[in-house]
């Protein structure tokens, strides 16, 4: 039996409980969502005020070099590598995730078809936060190669998969639904022995779990800067590129940031060496900046620690959702076995969408995604034991007075 | 012979000589580089930190709906489609220039392919801003089809190029070295005679000069909202389709936020209805938000007042050169006639880096552009006729004094 003098205790003994002065979150909330948009890290204030006044207002045009503008991309990518096991010059931020993942397929199916033409298979999961398929499926029918995607259920499909003639493989390193984490070192060694190449969606894991990118042999991945790791609303996103594939072949989004002079206003396009070739334009400068306030904090923190408080928050979300809400219907869709969990919880219940917007309505700030999953999101650096107790007993209340048969509840908006 | 006190009483006289006040400016420079990075509007601080204290940091992922971040792209497109004579719902803002025009080269390539699969060549200038033919290898390598780029020297090789398979033709609507303001609706006009689409980047005429894109009958238009529309260091670009083509295709950068029902988590893509298939994944927030300030200082004025001065400004610049600087060597490579010039003034010199680097340590800020290329941009909301007289003034005494010939000024960094 938790206790909610348990979880007070947890708090108190908390190593990491001092980051969370380090968040400007509102008042008398339980922030459950982090992993679709992480809390506002407070220093992003002061450093966006200084960007519009100092680096935009006074500084103009000389902001490109005084403030190395130029140099962002690769600068905030070294700082990111450092949470993913890459090695300085291997990671930039630039454009978006699904444009980065435009890019390093690209790349990887050029790479594919130079040494073995006849692979003309591009593996996803059916259960891949869908851009990524739809990107995938943007590619095919532009370069009209005779190339088809091929959609998998999940890790257990990939072995019968692997049997045809598979060029490259996507797969959510987390999955953004249920939160199942992928053995990223043994998914690789499956994926090479059949000579396939795999670009890793970090969306959902970076900042939310360890990984060692280039020990687990990884090829390519991309990711947001926006959820775990509290870059600001739409931060541009992060692109990895295993260094013996970086120089095979540069990407067809070939902008001027991504020439090799790109001030020569050359008349032909010709990569920069190294990882500044998966650039492309001009970037946002104020919304790439403030990227820098949320992974300086993980950067003061250890990924090992956040991880140890991760498992244990979402343990203890689980445990409580069967010592409370065990009567309510909801059915766990998260691995239990810790080896196979991020570091967000989801349930699938037939009221879903209603139980969220009451949740909501009580402060306690989680989200819904189709089809009828509930999902909350751990995020160790502003999050504590008492903030999960809270969360569960608001659950409890609402099941139990019937709070989420509410009219209002059925109006739906956008949600991400 | 034109004097100080003639400025002094252009100035007295001018209608928009208030908007300065939108703006701010460091003290005693004078800015010649809003073609390049527009100056920063004074809303834009209040605006950025109500972005980020209340629709980031309190309202958090609730902002997709009570703030419409959703629907930035369409709203701010719409504001800024009524100053390129676009109708309500034909432009987007997202992404880059650079990846916009990927976008609908692609949707205009498909189109052309459709009805003349004989078409292979695509056309884009020689002096174009190379990022443009950059793009355009990079789509053509990628598709693989036999298509070819072929670059002409200005408008006058225009005809030659249009006796061969033109598929499209990619132009820019004022160039970026020398100010050339191509005649949109007589070019189009040329362009659809042979069957060809038209694409103009409309990086350096946005907010520079008055416009009609359905009038003068274009097809695709993509371009800059951080030049003269002020919408901050590399602020998201605009994208404007004639709706006549809008439905006809979509375009292979085919992410979640261009999809039919984005929120359904589809497993196949499905381009929305109308201009939002042009979308493709998350937009950066905060710099897209920001564009805002600017154009509603343009929607406040007036285009066509806006070019009077404009062009009375760029005429003062060019005669007051010729005044005091005749002997300098300063050849001047912008069109001397209104109808074929943009809103920047610029000249060819030997010593152009060197003499750029001395104005601006005096504090006239314009830039350099190879090759040898000295680029003074005219923004009539914040720049006055005294402005260029002092400008003018510093150039002279340069020139002069020699001040050119310093050894510093001859170490190069990025210029943008």
């Amino acid at each position: 039996m938790i206790t909610h003098e348990q979880c007070l205790y947890w708090d108190k003994e908390d190593e990491l409980k001092h980051f969370k002065d380090e968040f400007a979150l509102p008042k008398d909330i339980v922030y459950l969502d982090g992993n679709s948009l992480g809390a506002r890290p407070k220093n992003s204030l002061n450093y966006a005020q200084h960007i519009i006044t100092q680096e935009w207002g006074e500084d103009l045009i000389n902001s490109w070099n005084k403030a190395d503008w130029w140099g962002l991309p690769v600068r905030l990518g070294d700082k990111v590598g450092q949470l993913i096991g890459a090695k300085q010059g291997e990671t930039v931020i630039s454009d978006s995730t699904t444009l980065n993942l435009f890019k390093v397929l690209s790349a990887a199916v050029k790479i594919q078809a130079n040494k073995y033409p006849e692979r003309k298979i591009i593996v996803a999961e059916k259960d891949a936060f869908p851009t990524d398929i739809y990107i995938i499926e943007g590619f095919i029918d532009l370069i009209n190669q005779g190339y088809q995607v091929e959609l998998i259920d999940g890790v257990s499909d990939l072995d019968r998969v692997l049997e045809s003639e598979v060029a490259v493989v996507v797969l959510s390193h987390v999955n953004y639904r249920t939160g199942y984490f992928y053995d990223m070192a043994e998914i690789n060694t499956k994926i090479h022995a059949k000579n396939a190449l795999i670009i890793w969606d970090l969306c959902h894991s970076v900042g939310a779990v360890p990984m060692d990118l280039n020990a687990a042999n990884s090829d390519f991945a991309i990711g947001c800067t926006y959820k775990y790791l509290n870059g600001g609303p739409g931060s541009p996103a992060l692109l990895w590129v295993n260094p013996k594939h970086r120089d095979e072949f540069w990407q067809p989004l070939s902008g001027w940031w991504g020439h090799r002079k790109p001030f020569d206003m050359a008349q032909h396009y010709e990569p920069a060496k190294g990882i500044r070739r998966y650039l492309c334009g001009t970037q946002p400068i104020i919304s790439m900046s403030l990227i820098e306030c949320g992974v300086d904090i993980f950067l003061k923190a250890s990924m090992q620690k956040i991880r140890e408080k991760s498992l244990k928050l979402t343990d203890l979300f689980i445990d409580l959702v069967n010592q409370e809400c065990s009567e309510f219907g909801f059915e766990l869709i998260t691995p239990t076995d810790h080896h196979y969990r991020g570091s967000h919880v989801s349930y699938q219940h037939p009221h879903g969408y209603e139980i969220i917007q009451a949740l909501i309505a009580r402060g306690v700030i989680g989200d819904y995604r189709e089809p009828e999953v509930l999902r909350f999101g751990i995020t160790p650096l502003y999050l504590g034991y008492e903030d999960i107790w809270n969360a569960v007993q608001h659950l409890k209340a609402i099941m139990q007075h019937n709070e989420w048969k509410n009219e209002s509840y059925l109006v739906r908006g956008a949600v991400t």
